[in-house]
């Protein structure tokens, strides 16, 4: 059967964190800039709406990347933002050891993202695969996860 | 077998829409009156974050109430929140016809909210049992809820 | 004493909200497109954060406005926006009736913010006597309006 | 010379708003419900995050479409998401008419929205033209839509 | 009197701070979640809501605990939520001291939070009793606690 | 002609990011708090909305400072918010180096901020300027900031 596994290991590991506050540039532009931070090897790009002083709406850039990156991605995040300093810190992260695996389905073949820790064991079917398979079937995207979902947690445990 | 159906049409009614912003009144505070307009009825009741004047971080309150107990929510607004003016409005709904039901499971007796329009089923566990279920056995409460919508899906189509 | 009251009756009444979506302007766009919307006379202006699409962070851009002035706000939020449209509609209002007065204080004059409904009254004091009395004093903000609060709740009942 | 323009009009119609809660639905799933409603010719689909009952964190989704397509969104809300209802309006719009025309630049062909109202016109440069000359040139977006941006201002007024 | 009072210094420690980015977990699922970190003893958890790739929304959980109880709300946090990563950190915190005292009033016994740091004293009425005395008078939570306030604001000094 | 440039250099510095988490203080008196830090020299001062325990909206604020002044901004949000603790980190920071030049202009002059790094080098109008420009012309902020970048871009590289 083609579902195979390996014992996996729990892993530490240190992340760069990068922040910027920005207050002077668009939705659209910052929208290319996380695309192109992603496109750069970004492990996580994300926005979070903050509000500034003088009455200005903002957006607060993080970016998770490589301990070893910080000055790659502080000369991206200067370069595709409005901002003049990038804050940034290496933290600790407990990560899950990941494989993926592919499971054959009544729908066709999926690619599971499996994660263990300390004997716990998430397998979750990728997105793009539960999308192909909901535009396929005319069934919602919710229906087409619950059921690859109850199917892997059967097989896999 | 317990999972007892009845045909159900599709329905649409009017509710009403009570907006108020606002900018002094604390998170407790606004909690506490959040809690009050759900025991008196309303039928939804969410705060979105906003923007104000002169640098100030607020709240929009909005109570989705049965259209003629504009007056009673008003009032109920007007007495547990800061502001001085509520706006309204009614608004068309179409809302899914609901009953509910219970299915006997591995876990124990599960309530199901059935929902269907023009033909689409929509059964869903409640909240409080997948809580329940999870609590008991150990398992996480994603696990739980996917284990009984996939039993469910199967039961209910 | 120079606490004044009048009788005041409750008003309902009916207020413009025009809405735009925006992506491609700045928050410090924004924060000077709001101060020229209050000082053409808005009732309220406010920025909801929003998700659009293509992964664009933006700001939802609500104006309330007298109901008669929907055209000199439309043509506002076009000018001093990114926006291509205007959402309006006149929505009902039920809104406190207000009268301010001036209440002699230890910190000095204060001026209050009346409003009357169905026998509910409402005292506050305004803003920006507080912040002065707070900054004069050395208190915090709090300490002076819980102090203001309660001096009025004894004399306005 | 490539800049054709045409006398344009002030237009006012009529749009659908439609809304709905959600609670029980994953970020992923969203994305993609978002994803078909555009598919489907919705005009602008957003989320805004909201704070429910018993500290839940939900989103609510609003679909902006033709007035006459209350149903066909109804329904594909109803069927691409979790929830059970779906309120709507039917609102005012003032929109500013749009052509696009196609300006030649040292950097290649741009294409333009042009929209006017009342005297009032606004050129912008398309995203997509945006995006691939930065990504072309090595310059960065805020760059590119400035020197577009003044290069539309001298021609168009 | 009953307002007993003791010398307390001020304290600097540390604590753990974790985060997790949330994509494919509901708002129900998230709110159980947070129950669950809370029972744990958590010193606090709370949700940001926050803009990820792909149009989707999301939450950054952020959970602070005490210093020495990384690994356990590591692994919580890994079994209660769908992250399969979290990042932590250690951080300084400056905590004024605390102690609950009992202070009789009109309303009933109610408990003081106290707390002190290089001479500034902030003492507040505990929430629960303010919703209860709110709740048995008719009387509003922001009447309530202006009341008690300005009296706490008398004795504690 | 007045433009006139330095060489300048990569700064690397350290700044101290303190963060508080409020839920019993309302928007009024963050404003107001928000206010006060920046007059006493806070870098940047900014308010994200979070999700607190038992529904309560809050606010998590963020103060960024000189590394050296963590003990002033303790003691300053310590006390002018309602928060009892204050979480501290110092955290890496690359900031372009900055100078101020001024550009006369058709306009008027101009206020420039110049950052470099690198060999990149960013001049952005002031913000004061735009605005002062946009009021006395009529135009909008959007029209006079494009203007002024591209003439800036053109005279600055
Ligand atoms: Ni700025
Ligand atoms: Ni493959
Ligand atoms: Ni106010
Ligand atoms: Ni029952
Ligand atoms: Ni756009
Ligand atoms: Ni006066
Ligand atoms: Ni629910
Ligand atoms: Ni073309
Ligand atoms: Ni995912
Ligand atoms: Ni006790
Ligand atoms: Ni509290
Ligand atoms: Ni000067």
């Amino acid at each position: 059967r083609s579902a195979s596994r390996r014992t996996i290991a729990t892993t530490h590991d240190q992340v760069a964190v990068l922040k910027a506050n920005l207050d002077n540039q668009t939705g659209e532009s910052l929208g290319y800039a996380a695309k192109r931070l992603f496109e750069a090897g970004a492990l996580d790009v994300f926005l979070t709406p903050i509000q500034m002083k003088k009455g200005r709406p903002g957006q607060l850039l993080t970016v998770i990347a490589s301990a070893n990156q910080v000055t790659k991605f502080t000369q991206l995040i200067l370069k595709n933002t409005a901002t003049k300093g990038v804050r940034y810190q290496i933290v600790k992260r407990t990560i899950m050891q990941r494989k993926e695996i592919v499971l054959p389905t009544d729908y066709g073949d999926v690619h599971l993202k499996i994660a263990q820790f300390n004997g716990m064991v998430k397998a979750t079917p990728e997105y793009d695969d539960v999308a192909h398979f909901a535009m396929q079937s005319g069934e919602t995207f919710d229906y087409i996860q619950t059921r690859l979902q109850a199917l892997i947690d059967t097989k896999i445990s």
